[in-house]
């Protein structure tokens, strides 16, 4: 009698389970390297490194780690399914204390609607190894979407879901009409947004239309000659330099000449826009990070204006006093724009991009 | 020869450490509770804590926990240190995924300079007892201060470094002149503010010179009874209820009267303002997730509107439509305004605290 009791329940919970799966398909995963992956400098299969470092032996050893973290790398898809999840390994790195792990090492997702880029969703990561759905419940059009992957983690593999019986496929690049090259430091690579979409490159990108690479590299962006000849080897339409808050005051009047000439020389018609670091928030009462902000913006633009009378055509700068607006708010740590400080920093570049670049929306 | 050699070394050595500590002065460190620790709810001796929750057994375990958290408390201290240093204990709990650690366990210094206080620097923990410098290379005039403990831990033990040889005392409590108890959710506690001195009432506080009581429950300002009353034993010149965003909708329908009768009954005149939680940026494609929001904020206005009906005087709500603006870029999760976010929150919500509260500067 008990053991028929027991059977009785074993049937009637499988009969619940199937019914369960009824209700909810299950998800079916898609390589993402066999979508349409975004936003690295040159050509690169199977990896979600941002430049392949095995072709540049000389560069420094942490640059190279660097450019494995997947910043400003976007997968681009098309579905029809009301859910979408997202499968992906990184490194055990630690999150930096200025850093949501949201950003660091998990996923932000966009889907287009009514011609703009809209935020749908975040991956959240939980260790070195995740699973997550991004967003559920949507109606069964197809969309366009844009998977923004972790700005300081290296991306080991990622695959997209999407319920079983509904399509996925490679998306459109919607940022193909023009590429421009950005190298810079951390505020560039995305510290401290508060999740992958929300760097300020990334921003610049939905709202112009316009395909601007990642090349920050946190603490790094420091102007050493093989960088240099690196980021003069990219086939882009403009350049931007967003590197200053790293190289010392000596480091800029030594080497920005450099960097620029490499990037005139091969580049002879393209755009070269250097932005200055600007104020540092750190430096509101210590007077010592005060005083080389102030000097490494004085030596950005002594070296612009040198180059300028050299003959150096084409060449731009956005001055960094503004960046942040005034009342000191706008960082996480004395440093790094939070998601406000971005926002201060776009009103400031976005229309002088759009001067210098022009929108191709 | 080679002894007298290293003997030589050693010598010039501790010369050379001895000059050290001549130039930076040792610190000499203070134990927090022995300056002025605002923020509380009630008086507290001896504890970080929000509430003494031995008081209120009946709490859920969840609130009694979270109630530990130091989330709004300040600590005010004048210095004519050039050098301001902590140290403190947290607990091992793990920080949010979607949280920086210096907002998680992290601290947030401000300076009062012509009158406005200004960001001066974080304390970045590494671990369950941690050691930073705040700011230094300061000039040596007498500052106020306020140094902002962790939003989501627990403090066990604080103690503020200065230069020996400079003062440290206890400073005034500058938001004396008017207290206001604010009951809530994750998004009132302060998720995701980069830093515990970018949550929405931290920021409140200093722009209006009052002191707003953070009782932010993250996901558990459900209105229980046992919270309402001691809600409703507050000492404070007005209350808010920004705690929609955790009940379901039915318990809004259920629970929001009793609150609001309970606070009235004991506080006859306070003003009570009631903060709808407004639209949930994960129903933005989520349909499902959308549909609750919009519930919830009608059940909030049809609360409102009964109260009102019966009666209740003194009773706002503030509208959740515009809390976070209309581009969707301003959450870091899909729920938890990022310091965009609480900046656009402010936009709307300080105009109205200001009508109802005036400012007291």
């Amino acid at each position: 009698m008990k053991k028929l009791l027991i059977l009785l329940v074993c049937i009637c919970f499988s009969f619940f389970l199937s019914a369960q799966q009824v209700t909810r398909p299950s998800l079916v995963y898609t390589d993402g390297l066999s979508l349409n992956l975004i936003g690295q400098a040159f050509p690169l299969q199977n990896s979600y490194h941002r430049i392949d470092t095995a072709q540049y032996r000389d560069f420094p050893v942490v640059i190279k780690r660097l450019l494995t973290q997947a910043a400003g790398l976007v997968i681009s898809f098309k579905t029809n399914s009301p859910r979408i999840a997202a499968k992906w390994c990184v490194t055990n790195s630690r999150a930096g204390n200025n850093m949501t792990p949201v950003m660091n090492k998990g996923l932000d997702l966009y889907i287009k609607r009514d011609g703009v880029w809209q935020f749908a969703g975040v991956g959240r990561p939980d260790g070195v190894c995740n699973e997550y759905t991004l967003v559920q419940n949507m109606d069964e059009t197809e969309k366009e979407c844009l998977l923004y992957l972790p700005l300081y983690d290296e991306v080991k593999s990622l695959s997209v879901g999407v319920d079983s019986g509904y399509h996925i496929t490679a998306g459109e690049d919607p940022f193909k009409k023009m590429k421009v090259a950005v190298y810079g430091s951390s505020i560039t690579q995305g510290a401290s947004a508060s999740r992958p979409g929300m760097a300020y490159l990334a921003r610049l990108s939905r709202d112009m239309g316009i395909n601007f690479i990642n090349l920050g590299l946190s603490g790094n962006g420091k102007m050493e000659k093989e960088v240099a000849d690196m980021l003069a080897g990219i086939r882009a339409d403009a350049f931007v330099l967003d590197c200053f808050a790293n190289p010392s005051p000596d480091q800029i009047t030594q080497r920005t000449a450099y960097l620029v000439k490499a990037i005139r020389t091969a580049h002879p018609n393209a755009p070269i826009i250097m932005i200055q670091a600007g104020f540092r928030e750190g430096g509101n009462f210590d007077s010592a990070i005060a005083n080389i902000a102030r000097l490494k913006d004085k030596n950005v633009w002594d070296a612009f204006e040198k180059l300028k009378k050299e003959g150096v055509k084409k060449l731009y700068l956005i001055r960094g006093d503004d960046l942040l607006g005034r009342d000191h708010e706008a960082t996480t740590d004395g440093i790094h724009p939070n998601d406000l400080g971005f926002d201060r920093m776009l009103q400031v570049i976005k229309p002088e991009m759009v001067k210098i670049l022009g929108s191709v929306y």
